[in-house]
């Protein structure tokens, strides 16, 4: 297996990235990464250069670059040069922690789409009050959705939760303003009619208010509502957080009690932190493409590379394919 | 001053309504309460008659109800009639704690919308970090808003966050994906243009993960996406303060630690807790429709009616009705 890592994108690169990759072709058999990036800066991390390729290029797409634009304009940047990998089937899967919207447009315009996907999905694995997990997309990879878009996400996330996630018959949700049939938008009121006769375990309509809660295994919206959704619950976690660390800071008595559960605390604020859960898939492309959180540290990038490698593995853009072309064929 | 409230809806009701609408008269001058509703219960309650009329009604929409339907078959439900007092000029406002569907086709069907105004916002005063709150809306009035609904959302925020919430010039954001310029999907792109040129403190696009650090005074959102936002915030919080009791209980040293802190967090709950900001408006109608949370207890309620009498004093209603036409003549 071969995987094309961006070694320059993300808060913590090169360093995080390489050391990640290090740890990851030192645990997982037959693994080979290819490093984009500065190879200098790249190096200054490398301890072991046993299945590491490096490519050098000193071209980077920031996080302030205009993502479309930059992808086309910037055609040596180290996540174009990662993609390009993929196109020409150097590598089997790819990895950045850099700008979401270039990875987007990296993917849609450099590793392209699989035939029948009309729109890629940004597909992250969040939180649940059981340590389970769900999968929601999209989150904005496409804010204009359309009913048959949603459907398409329902079987991909289906079949990614399934095979990488090991979980048997994923429940799907579809998030809506209420549970009951019938309710919602134009958009929702076409997408449950088709969701219905989908091959997925529909399981109807589910709330906001019960995401956290585990109300399905996979939950899709457009992009523009899911966005709304994850950054809302990043939004409330962070700013509970913060009002929690000024009560604890406001007294004497305060500040005692903060030392007693200091550990506690700390396990509580990790099981809300959906990095664990490794990154975002861009599901629909032809080839897995993760999205690894911005923040990411050496233990995200390693279960970033995991993931890739599980979706290699188990196949997930070839069913995806293969499930999509037989539902059509059905329609038809 | 007249108000018309609803003495059955929601989950302690009658009892929190009618207690709430005693304090409300004893204390607030020139106010006269009309409770609609179960005569006898309501008269359990009911220690001072001074400004207080009953209006008896034995029919209640329930929350099971389907809304529309409801509305046009229980014709002597409480919150029908409620709606027919401020129709036909008995009351100058009304407030029910009960089906929130229902409420906003009384309001629609029964009291009507202000000229020019297509659809009426649900519109909640949620909590912020420092502790001033911030309104959003459309949290489900209109699932499928067009750009120009969003305008008049903008316009009613502003001038109810001006009057009645005593903030000058209110700051206006989109709720949008990102707070670049240009971001978005078609509606707020085309609604973040015509923002730009309405009579308001428009200060673009927010995005949903600072909207409880304030990131804006007045947020302005399709019903749909507002659903989300409110419903994830509100699922966000309960699922963390359910963990955060885990955690406490975990141990003897946890237990220990969390009697030190239970004071300060409840108080922290309390600064999370929306409806002490209130109830949310059904902004757009010939008169203030006030929904009140359905956990209302007499303390909300109390809110509610000195909210309802604001919006009345203040004459939102009127001049939002001027803003409007306004608005369409210079556009014109």
């Amino acid at each position: 297996m071969r995987l094309a890592i961006d070694a320059m994108g993300g808060d913590h690169a090169p360093k995080e990235i390489v050391l990640g990759a290090m740890d990851a072709v030192s645990q997982i058999d037959n693994l080979h990464i290819t490093l984009i990036g500065d190879e200098n800066k790249i190096r200054a991390y490398v301890t072991d250069e046993k299945n590491i390729d490096i490519i050098h290029t000193e071209e980077v797409i920031t996080s302030e670059d205009e993502p479309v634009r930059a992808v086309k304009r910037k055609k040596n940047a180290s996540l174009v040069l990662m993609a390009q990998e993929v196109k020409e089937n150097r590598a089997d899967a790819c990895i950045s922690a850099g700008n979401t919207g270039a990875l987007m447009s990296a993917g849609l315009f450099v590793v392209g789409r699989i035939p029948g996907i009309d729109r890629p999905a940004l597909s992250p694995t969040l939180p649940t009050i059981d340590g389970k997990g769900f999968l929601l997309l999209d989150v904005g990879a496409n804010v204009d959705a359309k009913a048959d878009h949603l459907v398409q996400y329902a079987i991909m996330g289906s079949i990614y939760t399934e095979k990488v996630r090991a979980v048997s018959n994923p429940t799907v949700g579809l998030l809506n303003v209420g549970t009951e049939d019938g309710k919602g938008n134009d958009l929702t009121k076409k997408a449950f009619a088709q969701m219905k006769n989908a091959p997925i375990n529909f399981i109807g309509n589910v709330e906001a208010r019960d995401l956290l809660n585990g109300a399905a295994d996979v939950v899709v919206t457009d992009g523009f509502s899911g966005n709304i959704a994850l950054k809302t619950i990043e939004g409330t976690a962070m700013t509970m957080f913060s009002m929690l660390k000024d009560t604890f800071m406001s007294s004497m008595k305060t500040k005692i009690a903060a030392g007693m559960v200091k550990k506690d605390l700390k396990e509580l604020k990790n099981k809300l932190d959906y990095s664990e859960y490794g990154g975002a898939g861009l599901f629909g492309l032809a080839a897995p493409v993760i999205k690894a959180h911005g923040s990411s540290n050496r233990r995200a990038v390693y279960s970033a590379i995991k993931q890739a490698c599980h979706m290699v593995e188990y196949n997930v853009t070839e069913t995806i394919k293969n499930t999509i072309e037989l539902n059509k064929e059905e329609k038809e």
